[in-house]
């Protein structure tokens, strides 16, 4: 691990996308937001990511010069076609438009198909929240994941991301369906250390937290068990009916790389609609007393809200400096350099 | 367990309700409710309520005369005050009316704030795939959960509920954020045997399948471990702010009995809007397809989807009579012979 400041890997980042090929102002905002996510700490999300996004602009599954375009608009509910361009520009697009549509009718819906990879799920929630919004979206997935009573991957691991605006913070959870991702499994098998907790199953269909043996089954765990398979099969339909998209059966067949051909839907609603600012602060505030009041389970132990942890590692980020995997950054170093 | 007849179990729930001063379409419908959910196996919900609904009547904490009155509306959007009646009578209102609204705009948003317990929140998810829409509802609830990383209870475990019409039988999911009720590990703990998997923690602290120990620490397991505990806080404050209700915290100091002053959303979207029936059942379909073509676990074992198991549960008792405790069938007759 080293560590990078905000403004030298976005420069960096940037400039390995313009040498692919993205227009100025694509390349900005996409660099922009995998910087973003690798400074709160989810490098899987950010720069990690990096250089595969950069593969598939190469190989053609991504189109850095598509835009969503209006398939379908009925009052507060408007279908794109995000024509395979950048996953990133396409949600930021979506999630916008419904907090416009919201401004204008409360709730608004934008369904968004035939899109690519969205990259982290919460920076669209963080979006909606900035403007004043409730944030409510999710995406799905080609098959990753067993779905319950299976050990083979049928299921999406659809993230599912839920946001309240809040003036000292947001309020933002960005969960996939399945307990751990495999970067996650993958990372502790290397390490030769167990998943925190009972991530999959090993060989003998016992639930375990050996990384090694999850890593050689690919029986990684739904959250909650059933109840994260069963939420993801929800998530997909619902989101391929309302874009009138692929659903991830769909998906699995069209064979267009991570999340290629995914579909996603993003939903706005102003809470200032129907509440004074002074009731919304008032319910977040009250809720979050009783969340820090609650007993530790270990003496001096913190309960967290929901995206509370994102922005204390953002907070000590972009004052000591990104920390990021060497060998990822020398190679996008090399990408920016090409 | 001994089994009753839809119809006898019903008409014994009515007059049960008729005693307690329901009015006799109030008591038809919730006795209607009371004996589905039982039929579908969720005697939790159903049957096992009817006891503790009617104490609540008797000690005024359901107002049996009571309807939801308007309090907002705009456009899509409207917020309902259920002013402390039937939860049952309230959410089927509300759900209705989502309906209502969405085959006028393709989605809307009924909130229901100042409600009682709603018993089963799949009923309501059912109810809008019967009138073909795509139905996603959630209540919030009294603390009742520990939040990760807490071991008292802080948070409630909010329901969620997301249904989708099909033919051969609707999907329907209805989960709490917690992974098991009390009602299972009460009952596995009376039983002396252990949870399916691990469902809470110790007094060591240990993730543990030991209904009895469960039992004592009271720190039952968020679904998905820190992905429950989050989400749960998310359903909590969206249910109030779109409400303008109350949270988990202001619903704990009303102290009104279980549920009593919950806030609950109902969203309602119309897929025949942007979908022909083809493409929403070759969506489905497809999706099923898959699902059932995974590789079981166990040779002969099956994946069901979302709502599956119910459809097939309610199949068998209405053929073979609807299995009930007998202690809980005959505190149900004394109640209607009173």
């Amino acid at each position: 691990m080293i560590r990078i400041s905000f403004a030298e890997l976005k420069s960096t980042i940037k400039q390995a996308f313009l040498r692919a090929g993205m227009p100025e102002d694509r390349a900005e905002t996409c660099a922009q937001i995998h910087t973003e996510t690798t400074c709160d700490g989810v490098n899987s999300h950010g720069i990690n990511r990096v250089e595969r996004f950069i593969e598939y602009i190469h190989s053609g599954l991504v189109d850095v010069h598509a835009s969503p375009k209006l398939a379908f608009a009925l009052g507060a509910m408007e279908i794109y076609d995000g024509q395979l361009g950048p996953g990133i520009l396409n949600a930021l697009f979506a999630m916008d438009r419904a907090t416009v549509l919201a401004a204008q009718h409360g709730l608004a819906m934008v369904a968004l198909r035939n899109t690519t990879h969205w990259m982290r799920g919460g920076t669209y929630g963080w979006l909606a929240a900035d403007k004043g919004f409730i944030g409510i979206c999710w995406t799905n997935t080609e098959s990753c994941m067993p779905p319950w009573g299976s050990r083979s991957e049928a299921v999406g691991n659809n993230p599912f991301v839920m946001a309240v605006p809040r003036k000292e913070g947001h309020l933002v959870l960005d969960m996939a369906m399945s307990q751990f991702s495999y970067g996650k499994v993958w990372s502790c098998r290397d390490k030769n250390i167990k998943l925190p907790f009972p991530g999959g199953f090993d060989h003998e269909g016992n639930l375990t937290d050996d990384a090694a043996a999850i890593s050689e089954t690919r029986r990684i765990l739904p959250m909650g068990y059933w109840k994260g398979s069963g939420f993801a099969i929800m998530l997909d339909v619902i989101g391929a009916l309302v874009s009138n998209g692929l659903a991830t059966a769909g998906i699995d067949k069209a064979n267009k790389g991570s999340a290629g051909s995914s579909s996603q839907v993003f939903i706005a609603i102003d809470p200032e609609k129907m509440n004074t600012r002074e009731f919304i602060e008032q319910t977040l505030e009250s809720t979050i007393a009783q969340l820090k009041a609650a007993v530790p389970v270990k003496e001096g132990g913190q309960m967290f809200y929901p995206g509370e942890q994102s922005l204390n590692t953002r907070k000590q980020n972009l004052q000591n400096g990104i920390p990021v995997d060497e060998p990822v950054w020398n190679k996008i170093k090399e990408l920016a350099a090409q």
